[in-house]
């Protein structure tokens, strides 16, 4: 089959890969369409360590079981579900996981993508494949109100307007009271504006104490250093994406304005998929380019430009 | 007056010092008795930058006022009730503020001290001085409850046995499932034994990540790190100790595990002085040595020494 393979940082498409054989609770989906994310990015510079095919947002068709022939979208962390983790209710954390496409599981830029079948949600007709394959990321943006973190009238700041800090913004804006989104790239913030969300460029961004919630989407070390001059006291940070790197911190201001760092990271996907399929989300202006399967390699550069958001991956032709 | 004066890292004793005049809303309260705290030892190494008089644990009697002649003791952070902060019930993190023997206001160790009276508690008659100097950091341990932090059957570990770890324990104790606390020093720890809580010394200690809270206590850069790698996936970090200086860290296992680090420092001083006076608390233990204000200086060094916990000034002869 085709295949995006990564090895030692180096990305390659290959036409020969072998078909995956599903496990006794896998089934094989065959791949419509999957999109590029930040991870995948960072996974090329070496993050996880990770060797094999990336991609973990997509929509596709089994190709057997309850779901055969209907597309689905599906949930990236696959768990045991006998420890006690699981137990406890917290799946995505089980410490025996394989994650797709990021943690010992190939992933969806292939033809085919073995996965448990109880990852596997069903996507309604009208909703097209380019907005499926956003179910992850917007579940991911979900996570902070699963997580129960803004209250309805919370001012919230997102640092970074790019693919995460966008969906992030469309999705706590019915949720909060003011919201600000600051980036460095005047394109991305011209798509926040167009979601009738404020905006502001970071070399004009003066941080004052004063927001309830601050969220980090910058994928950058610097972005908690700003958030901890932007938070008031008593006040929220959440950090939504990885730096692969250690940082500098000073804590004692954490201490003395009992400040709240909080991760997040994976969300539900049930009302990511309600978002969308209410057509509540701005996307079409998200996606930047799509290109086939064979064109990975240069897909993979465009993604990471300033004026680019959503890449995307054809896998059927026509799709 | 006597006073305990800190410049530039230099403790000296005064029998010179100016009375303070107290201003509008201020009262003198002439001191009884005052405990040396980790904050104070940190003082002397540069910490806020402090200079004057240090001391914010402290029973005394003011010569004037709501309180004249009965025993009081004092919230340290002075507000200034106006300000959007404090307006929004956050006081104790007012911008304005100052903070008793430790920010833009002299401190305890002297005859005097002038503290806004609304700082002021008094303290039930059948209370003894040496527990009553004990209301502040236990109001610092009640400070976690407050934040509801901790559900009934979370299991928690306290790194550090010092003074603030045996407060938080003890506090703790009835308001968690399984607790187990960490130390370095034996002598600290068999004071933990003693009050009926699992202890052990940190060198055995191997981190798994299981626990449901992590309180760190240890004034130690390294406290964090441990905590990290004892906590469980969505767990939390309590940060009760600062450190002054900066520390590497890596914050991508926030972000995976869903962690939640939270600062918590001043607490409120009702339920801490509930406890003190229903005898709740193992606190003669805790009081290594007593010395007369002249001799700070020296009570200070013994304050520092691993097989110490508590040590007070006299400020009365014979109180």
């Amino acid at each position: 089959m085709r295949a995006l393979e990564l090895q030692d940082s180096d990305l390659t498409f290959r036409s020969d890969y072998s078909e995956p054989v599903p496990s006794n609770d896998e089934v094989n989906v065959r791949i419509l369409k999957a999109g590029i994310c930040e991870t995948d990015l960072q996974l090329v510079r070496g993050y996880m360590g990770f060797r094999g095919i990336p991609g973990h947002e997509f929509v596709g068709i089994p190709v057997s079981g309850r779901f055969e022939g209907c597309r689905v979208v599906g949930e990236i962390n696959c768990p045991c579900g006998e420890c006690t983790t699981c137990k406890a209710g917290r799946p995505r954390h089980c410490p025996h996981r394989s994650v797709v496409g990021i943690l010992n599981r190939n992933g969806a830029f292939a033809d085919l993508l073995s996965i448990p079948e109880k990852c596997l949600h069903p996507v309604p007709d009208h909703v097209p494949n380019e907005f499926a394959v956003f179910v992850e990321p917007v579940a991911a943006a979900c996570r902070i109100i699963e997580q129960q973190l803004v209250r309805p009238n919370d001012s919230v700041l997102i640092l970074g307007a790019g693919r995460l800090g966008n969906l992030c913004a469309q999705v706590l804006k019915p949720k909060c009271g003011e919201l600000l989104v600051v980036g460095k790239h005047a394109w991305k913030l011209s798509r926040i504006a167009e979601c009738e969300i404020e905006s502001e460029e970071l070399q004009s961004f003066v941080p004052q104490a004063k927001w309830d919630i601050v969220v980090d989407c910058t994928g950058s070390p610097s972005g908690l250093e700003t958030a901890l001059h932007s938070v008031r006291a008593c006040g929220t940070i959440v950090l939504k994406t990885t730096i692969a790197s250690e940082q500098s911190l000073h804590m004692a201001p954490v201490v003395i304005d009992e400040t709240r760092i909080v991760g997040s990271r994976c969300g539900p996907f049930e009302p990511a998929m309600k978002l969308i399929s209410e057509g509540r989300l701005q996307l079409a202006p998200m996606i930047s380019a799509t290109y086939d399967i064979e064109a990975a390699v240069e897909a993979f550069q465009v993604s990471s430009r300033s004026d680019v958001l959503k890449v995307q991956l054809n896998l059927r032709a026509g799709e």
